[in-house]
């Protein structure tokens, strides 16, 4: 195969026509796949589900002496913070376990910054008159939203490969309204590079100029490894500690993919004293969250190597997908020099950077053909890919054999954006 | 027995000795008993735990082609829904099926009005000067602190035996600064008062002067008679939509006291324009609630008429422990003249009005002889009582043997209270 730029017009026009009649054929099969979002597959929620056996025996209902089925016990159940400090590494009085969905917990600490203020705001987030936000790029759209819907400014800084460019950050936040920044440490969303050490202990060293300056830790995929062993990562809370940051980090983290996506547990982990301060907030909002499937999920999943064993088997299921995608990509693509992509060992996404000008276009045309993907510069804040570059793969929800099919929609899509990019 | 009132001061004294040896004798006991809040007892948990065995077919995984245990479905299942409108009288389309806990609906509710104002908010509320709410009282603590902390000026409504005094309320709303209003409309919390038809009628005619009035109608006893038969409730959505006010209403409920008060399920409910609206609010701050704590429930609960068997077999715990207060105070207090207090016939709650001046003492007193009960004033905008005389009676906790020696040691320190009051 010959790398695109070096085809003459000629040989373009021809692979044109040919892949022109590949797509047709492709789309005639009027599929509908969906490799948009990390959603684990059904094979995945099969093998976990028999979580669902617990909670039988009245014994099971008692936890640390609490009845886990009244009211009460608002940072949640002890059992269920030794769980997740276990799996982050931090001490049980750090953290928080709460519901089924981390996003509303970064949702509810950034919405108490704006409402309330943090633990060192000098006034509510609310009563500023500019408030900006640092969002490592390409990154998770979801968290970008949080931050736009409440009007922060979006300042995007470039991630490299040992995560986001910290000579950019630590300019950035010598400017006081910047308020925090996201970040995704482990097998980042969408790239799935762990941040280096080097990056973190500069994090944890940071000297914002806001008082009240937020890093909003994101370990969604701390034990979420689908090739190799565990790779141990550091607990942030106490690198900040170290440096005199105790109270910038919150840290969160979900069984969402270890157990159950729509029915796991949740947690954030973060100083004592920045604790009793949210403690004090979050008791206006309710009473408790589910401590049922708390203790569900601390009878379930019992520790950090019994995690690590679960994790295993997911990654038996997610490993062959993850192969599919690069192996594929490697075979159709990295001959043509029209798009460029990581190979992550662990998380739910694969990150393509394709010639610049052609993700939407190649995003369309899978749209076209039924296979539906994240949309086009949704890693990017306000959703605005600059390179209209970056493609976001998630693998994990249909079995290997429609992967493979969606794969080759997409690789034939971004040859045909390519060349159209190319003149033909 | 003589009044009080009535006594010689040479009485009062005889009887203050007598209780005060009858009060050594019980805080010689070394009692533990609380009374504080409304929480179902041991027994009612017991009866419901077999919700727990749900759940353990593939097909119970589910639910209208959804499978309840991945992501999606912000709203909720179409069951839930389904549910929740049998049980409310409303459309499901009308309603958001959520997580465990109302209050933080409610809590998400006002928040979003704060930092995004509501639906026909000219600004959100955190850019208005002022924002005054309208709080029926006595009423729900946890509803007032709400609106306290988002530093709202809580206007104290009279509470009648036919709910809030509405011509206060019609005057009140005519300040364009009133946004809103708690209501608890059926065994209103603490007066287990149900709003007259009247009353209801008037409410949903409200003309606010304020484009985005909000009436918070927290129907969180909608069908926990303890005596006698459901007692019918209209639908305040049509009420109000019928009077040109569709969009003033979001309703509550839970399943807080028919199944787990730590892990049940919670809506709302409100017109198809606001629904549109929260949704897309709500869909930055989480993917889904737990939906197969729904699918549990709604498996279990199947629809408002088997709930109303369940809540017979609720009431059948609970009368005997409202007939032991009541029956109490009728042969304790009543011919004393010193406290008056309603009969309620649902809900979770016993109001008594306690001689003014008297209801921190009577409460220091029962606290000191192990009994805790709800703070004096907590059924106040503030935490305030002017009169000091409220007190709210949980009997529902504790086995009624524990609950008739808890209302022996409240009569004894209701008597003191009053005794000391009258000069002894």
């Amino acid at each position: 195969m010959t790398a695109y730029q070096n085809m003459t017009p000629a040989e373009r026009t021809a692979e044109y026509a040919r892949l022109q009649a590949e797509y047709a054929a492709l789309k005639a099969r009027g599929m509908n796949l969906n490799i948009a979002r990390g959603k684990p597959s059904k094979a995945q929620l099969d093998m976990v589900s028999d979580i669902f056996q617990l909670m039988q025996k009245p014994e099971d209902y008692i936890s640390d002496g609490i009845d886990v089925r009244s009211y009460g016990e608002l940072g949640g159940l002890p059992a269920a913070k030794r769980l997740f400090a276990d799996l982050l590494g931090c001490r049980p009085e750090q953290v928080f376990a709460a519901g089924n969905a981390s996003l509303q917990l970064m949702y509810g600490i950034i919405s108490e910054a704006y409402t309330h203020g943090l633990l060192h705001s000098p006034r509510p987030w609310c009563k500023e008159e500019t408030v900006k936000w640092l969002c490592p790029t390409p990154g998770y759209d979801r968290h970008f939203k949080i931050t736009e819907t409440f009007g922060f400014a979006l300042i995007a800084i470039p991630m490299t490969d040992g995560g986001p460019d910290m000579d950019a950050v630590e300019k950035a936040v010598k400017d006081p309204a910047v308020k925090g920044m996201w970040c995704v440490p482990k097998y980042s969303n969408p790239d799935g590079v762990i941040y280096s050490d080097e990056t973190i202990r500069r994090i944890a060293a940071l000297k914002p100029a806001a008082p009240d300056f937020l890093l909003m830790w994101d370990n969604a995929y701390s034990v979420h490894e689908f090739e190799g062993d565990y790779v141990p990562f550091p607990d942030i809370l106490s690198l900040c500690a170290e440096q005199g940051n105790g109270d910038m980090v919150f840290e969160f983290a979900s069984t969402s993919k270890m157990t159950l996506p729509g029915a796991g547990i949740a947690c954030f982990a973060c100083s004592e004293a920045n604790m009793a301060y949210m403690e004090k907030l979050f008791n206006v909002q309710l009473i408790s969250f589910d401590k049922v499937n708390q203790q569900r999920h601390v009878l379930y999943l019992k520790d950090k190597a019994h995690i690590l064993e679960l994790m295993k088997r997911h990654a038996a299921i997610m490993g062959p997908k993850f192969r599919c995608v690069v192996d594929t990509l490697d075979r159709e693509i990295a001959p043509l020099g029209i798009a460029s992509w990581q190979r992550p060992r662990g998380g739910y996404f694969v990150s393509l950077n394709a010639m610049p000008g052609t993700a939407k276009r190649t995003l369309a045309l899978c749209s076209e053909a039924g296979v539906t993907m994240t949309g086009a510069g949704a890693a990017f804040p306000y959703g605005v890919d600059p390179q209209d570059s970056n493609i976001r793969i998630s693998p994990s929800l249909p079995p290997v054999e429609e992967l493979e099919t969606a794969m080759a929609v997409l690789c034939v899509c971004l040859k045909l954006a390519a060349l159209e990019k190319l003149g033909v």
